[in-house]
Order: structure tokens, then sequence, then C-alpha cells
């Protein structure tokens, strides 16, 4: 009735922007991911008879109630799965440099969803597992697997074919990402009341998804041909097209602040120098950049000339969800 | 076969953004704008029977074989409606701080039309001034009327009923039109191309046309109201639509630089503070500001806090265009 594993934040290339169901977190749209192997959770479940109530404890303190009840949520769905009602201590650290920009839900729904489904005894493919991780945070599917993977928006009502699987079954493409953060105050906006804000009111969000589905096979295309130049323009303009969407929305928002622009403005800089970089920014105002892993060191230099960039992290793609003993739960690989 | 005329410069309210007609300047949609006191160009043309070429000196230098032919052309139209084929000395001056970041093409293809036509013995009313200075520059048919302009897009091939006309007959609502220059340098895309190219490729455009004549009216509506709070709101919200739009076209752009959000930050700042100010942006940088008199120096001052900031002009609703005598030119007032 216990289990640990562990799972690895992603960075959207294609973005996930707005729910067509809200409880069962189904996108309008597909879109694409690297997983990254710096920043991961690591999570442990442990059911028992005898507990009233599910305990979360996050990064070694009680999480507020707030937080207790999303896991409680998540955890009913699992227990709906698999017909036990056992509540359970979940516990869980993540490890990403304070404040790096990356939300930690989506390897946090990824591991807790892995770690309680196999302390209930099930045993699920990657699959299942992803549609299982969907339904506590949309991008969390996408952190079941590693390298480049794929989220296909699916038809069905019942979200059966909303999952994530691997671009590639070779993941041998080895490419950088930089984490650019940014000096930044808590954003204003979360991602979901951003999201749901955009699709009743953006006059804008048609011409996102009339474009979002083509970006989507491009970049796969790129991705099965290596073609770096292909892929990061794409990646570029369709983060440029999900901002835009929230300028449109009423009342308008965006989460860029002036170090964001930047950060653009220099990626922008090094291309006109021979060097290939291309951002893209998530719902706040930090920047990923992709480069070449031989010009990552000049990329990381030139943006830590900028004032507004307080750290920047380099990282490369990551694995998918990986199951720990106890003795390897305190090991950081 | 001479005269002086001087036109102010306006700014956008609800923006002009796409053309319908490249030729006619006739556009996708209708604008509303504010002519400023500050700023504007003083044109002298004499048509001389002498004369084998245009000659366009601008701010007592000779023109460039580029300005030269938009003039030349422009004179074209005017000696075709005036049946009269002399060529012209136009000697033009503008009355624009150095890089305010205000395009004088507004007030001066305002200022040309006013001289030309009256140089050619031609007396004609303000609307038809304002077909005839469309087809210059877009912007420039509002710049023949003065105080709150509103530019109907009209519907006819022949732009016959795409003109300019003031929104009130009364001009008494007097605001702060703060012209905030920022550290920048020549853009990169005029706004010609920048609507060419988002007109023709970016997704949203569409929704910018669904929502810019709603706006349009609302502003209109605030304005007869002396509804400050509205017409801001509703001004703020067209201008991130209009760059929004920018965003999503192929390739993506943006007229914006890390100081243009500084400002918009310090004017939603402002806001939270209680003091009543929005911002526009045009196809540029640089950030317009509109507040009330009363506050315009706190604006002021808050806004020469932020390091980018290079110049603040204090602007109020300006007056229509003006035919002066030679010796009155010299004269800035």
């Amino acid at each position: 009735m216990r289990a640990t594993a562990r799972a690895h934040t992603n960075i959207a290339l294609i973005k996930y922007w707005g729910k067509r169901d809200e409880s069962l977190f189904l996108p309008m749209n597909s879109s694409l991911s690297i997983t990254l192997d710096k920043f991961f959770t690591t999570t442990t479940v442990e059911f028992c008879s005898c507990l009233t109530e599910d305990v979360f404890v996050l990064n070694n303190q009680l999480a507020s109630e707030q937080e207790l009840t999303k896991i409680t949520r998540f955890l009913d769905r699992v227990r709906e799965i698999s017909g036990k009602g056992y509540r359970a201590i979940v516990n869980s650290t993540n490890n990403v440099p304070t404040a790096a920009g990356f939300a930690s839900s989506a390897s946090g729904f990824a591991a807790l969803t892995a770690a309680a489904t196999k302390a209930l005894g099930l045993n699920l493919d990657g699959t299942t597992l992803s549609k299982i991780a969907r339904q506590g945070s949309g991008s969390a599917c996408r952190s079941i697997h590693g390298g480049f993977v794929e989220w296909r928006k699916g038809e069905k009502i019942d979200g059966s074919d909303s999952f994530a699987k691997p671009v590639m079954s070779d993941k041998s493409w080895n490419i950088s990402i930089l984490s650019v953060l940014l000096t930044s105050k808590p954003k204003g906006i979360s991602s979901r009341e951003g999201m749901k804000r955009t699709v009743e009111t953006s006059p804008f969000y048609s011409g996102w998804l009339a474009s979002v589905e083509q970006d989507f096979l491009s970049a796969k295309e790129a991705i099965r041909a290596r073609d770096f130049e292909k892929l990061g323009t794409i990646m570029e303009a369709n983060a440029m097209k999900m901002h835009a969407t929230t300028l449109g929305a009423n009342p308008p928002f965006s989460y860029w602040n002036s170090g964001t622009f930047d950060v653009m403005q220099e990626v922008h800089n090094l291309r006109t120098l021979g060097i290939q970089s291309y951002f893209t920014i998530d719902a706040g105002p930090n920047v990923k950049i992709l480069c070449h892993p031989k010009e990552e060191q000049i990329v990381q230099e030139a943006l830590l000339k900028i004032p507004t960039v307080k750290a920047i992290h380099i990282c490369h793609p990551g694995p998918g969800i990986k199951y720990l003993s106890d003795s390897d739960r305190l090991k950081k690989y």
C-alpha cells in the first residue's frame, strides 16, 4: 500500500491553452513538450485503512487546506478507479530551484499518479497513467513520458482519447533548454484563470484554434527530421500567438514583463549573430530558450548580461516517470 | 498659386489597422482620434508654370528622392482634381520634437492637402479635404479636423464615403495626453508594412475586425457622455488588441520593447492608486497616456522615474487645419 515515484517537469513547445471540459481537464488543442532532466518531483503515497482523511506533506511541510483539497479530489478519482477507499499520506518533494518559474503541478500530479496507482496495486501502462494524471493538471499528462511528448486533444466527451505519448521511440536528439528566471513577483493570474478568461472573452481565441493544430503537426515533423531551425521557429511563433490571445481578453492581461522583452530581443539578436536560439514563454514572465548544446554557454553568457535576468538553469531532455525504492527516494538521481 | 497651411498630429484612440485598398488608403475598420495641440506641420505650396518637376524641402533640407516621389504622387492626385498641371515647390516644417514618437505623415499630408488645394484656387470643405488627405496617408484624413475625430471606414469602392469628421460640434472636453518617449532605435517595420503582413498572415486579424467596430461605437458614446473611465478602458483594450494581431503574423513581430512594458505597468499601478490614467500605443514602442488635466503632473512625475523613459510631452486637444499668411508662417502660434 506504499509506493514512491518520480516525474520530471516539462516545457511546452506547442502550448496547451484552453479547456473544453473544466472537470476532466480536456484541452481545446493538441500540445507538444519536452520533459526536462533537471527539475522533478518525488512523491511517496501510503494508503492506510486507519486514516480518516488524506494528509499531504509538501517539501517537508504540511500543505495548506487548499492544496490538500486538490490532492484529495484527485485521489478520489484514483480510489474510484481502484475500487479501494483508503485515505493516504502523500509526501511530495519538488526538486525545482525556488521560483525557477516552473509550475510544479505537471511533475507533481504525474508523480502522484504513478505512486498512488502503484500503492493501490494497479499496474498501469503509460497511456492509462497519462489519462489519470491529466485529471490532476492538464500538462501533467505529458510528464508521464520522457523526451519529446505529444498530447493529442482527442475528440471524445469522456476524455478516453486525450492522453500523451512520446513523439519518437528514439530519444537521441539532444538539445539544450535554458530556463531564464527574471526578477518577478508572483503572477497575478493563474494559467487556469487565464485560459478560462481567454476562451470566454478573447476575439482571438478562434484564430488560435485555427492555427495551433498546424503548428502541432509541423513541430512533430521538425522533431522527426531533427530540423532545429524549423522547430524553433514554430515554437516561438506558437508562444507569441498564445500570449496574443490574452491581450484580447476582457479585461485584457499579459503574463510578460519588461524583462521578458529584454530576453526576447536578445534571442533575436543572437540569431542575427548566427547563433540558433529560440524562445518560448508560459503563463508567467520567465522565458525558456532552445539552443544547440554546443552553444549553450554562449547563449547563457549573453543572457546573463541582461540586468533583469536573475538566474539561468540549463536543462536537456529528461526521462519519464520512474518508480523508486524507499532508499532511492533520498537520492537525487 | 501660393498658400500656406498648418495641421496638427493626431493620436488614435481606436486604431486604424489594415487597408482594404492599398492605393486609395481605404481602411478595413473605422477609427477615432484626438488631434493634439503641441505637434504640427506647416507647409507652403507654390505652383509655378516654369517648374519641370516638384521640389520638396522638408525641415529646411532638400528631401530625399524617396520622399519626393511620395509627394509628387500625391500632388498628381491634387492636380488631377483641379485640372491644373503645374509643378510645385513644397516647403514643409515639422514642429515635432526630434523623435517624439509621432509620425509626421498625418500632420504632413493634412497640411499639404490644405495648402496645395488652396494654392490651386480650390475652396474645399473639411470632408473633401479629408478624402484627399487620406490618399497621402490614411491617418492624415483625421488631422483635417480638431478635437475628437472619427473616421468611418466607408463601404464604397471609390472611397467617397471614407473620410473623417468631428465627433462633437462642442469641443469643450479637455483631457491630457502625455506622450512618453522611450529610449529607442528606429522601428524595424513601418506601419504600412506591419498592417499588410498582419492582414495577410495573422490568424487574429478577423478577431480584430470582429471587435473593433463595437469599440469605435462605444468610444464615441464615452466621448459624448464625457465618461473618462469608459473611454480610457476601451482605448487601452483596443491598443492591446491591435498589438496582439502582430504577434500572430508570419513571421511574428512586435512594436513594443521592454520600456513599453514598464510604462504600461506604471499606468496600471497609478490606477490602483486612484489616478485615472490609460495608455495607448501606435506602431512603435512609445506610449501615449490619457489622464485628467488636474493629475497630469502626478502622472508625469511617476513616469519620469522609470529609467527607460527619456522625455514626456504633455498635450491637449488641438485645432484642425488653419490657413496662414506668409508672415504668420514664421510664428509658432
